[in-house]
């Protein structure tokens, strides 16, 4: 029997948070720069066979990307905890556990990575905004909390590009369909 | 100024198209081995310092995913040319480009890889299926071509969890809401 090869990349398993602030009504978000997404914004021509770029000519805007508040498990504790704790982190939202509840789970990927991932939902209000938030330094995070409104989410939804992870339009357009503040006029499309 | 070196893995653009048959109201989808699917799969005690895993313990089906009929923009093609490819080459449909109506592009990953991915989708008949599909043999790929209808895709959707990447989530939520058949039913959930 002869053994079959391949090369894959084995990441660990992930969670995903929609925060929805109920008190002003704004999705939390975060903005981040993504290597991955920054070189692949550059053209072919543009990168140097040992990998380098000249930042001077493809500004770093190119890779900063729109997400959910998400974080990969690494530590020993529960999918909702690990959630918890990067509301904390990334965020500054210190959520009650029983404020997650589970959206879906899924794999981020399945070409390269086939890890598996847990989207969850909380709502939050503004007493449990606790810290600036931002990510940990010390892990070379670098995130940008953003908030966001209902007509923007919309607005998002409708442009033909976005750059942002498919994971985010799954997560809008879930938001939009089971717990946007009804609205007869959207519910009418 | 110091160099900033990052490790990621550079990827072709990919299409994918959300294929619906109106003569049978099915959704035509792919189901393929994934083998990075399949190794996150397997527990860690079940892998080996090489990589190796015995399949006897660990059967190949938990690497089994459902997926919307995709590949990679390996050719000096339009985005539409290359989906009308992959119709062809997967699924079997020889489909004329004009039906091909753009849903969206975004990242498909933003960690690892960081590469865009343009959604279409397509109306087929009955009469423009020509071949088996399948993929190319050529190319290592072994795909089962699947239907499925819409009452199986709002069950699909209700379920916690999906062996499939969550791009497909989108594609079925974004279907379900602005193709699917109009059902009072539904619109009033």
């Amino acid at each position: 029997k002869k053994d079959k090869i391949w090369d894959l990349v084995s990441l660990h398993d992930s969670v995903s948070v929609i925060l929805f602030n109920t008190d002003r009504q704004v999705l939390v978000l975060v903005r981040q720069f993504r290597p991955a997404v920054y070189y692949n914004s550059v053209p072919e021509e543009g990168r140097q066979a040992s990998g380098h770029v000249d930042t001077s000519k493809y500004p770093g805007c190119s890779g900063i990307t729109l997400e959910l508040c998400a974080g990969i498990v690494d530590k020993k504790v529960s999918l909702e905890e690990m959630a918890q704790l990067e509301a904390l982190e990334e965020c500054g939202y210190d959520v009650p556990l029983k404020n997650f509840d589970h959206v879906k789970t899924f794999r981020s990927g399945v070409g390269v990575s086939g890890d598996r991932q847990t989207m969850f939902y909380a709502e939050v209000t503004d007493k449990m905004k606790v810290t600036e938030g931002g990510g940990l330094e010390a892990e070379g995070e670098l995130i940008e909390v953003v908030e966001m409104g209902l007509q923007e989410v919309k607005e998002l939804m409708a442009k033909p590009e976005i750059t942002a992870p498919v994971g985010l339009l799954f997560a809008l357009t879930w938001f939009l369909q089971h717990k946007a503040p009804s609205n007869t006029t959207t519910t009418a499309t």
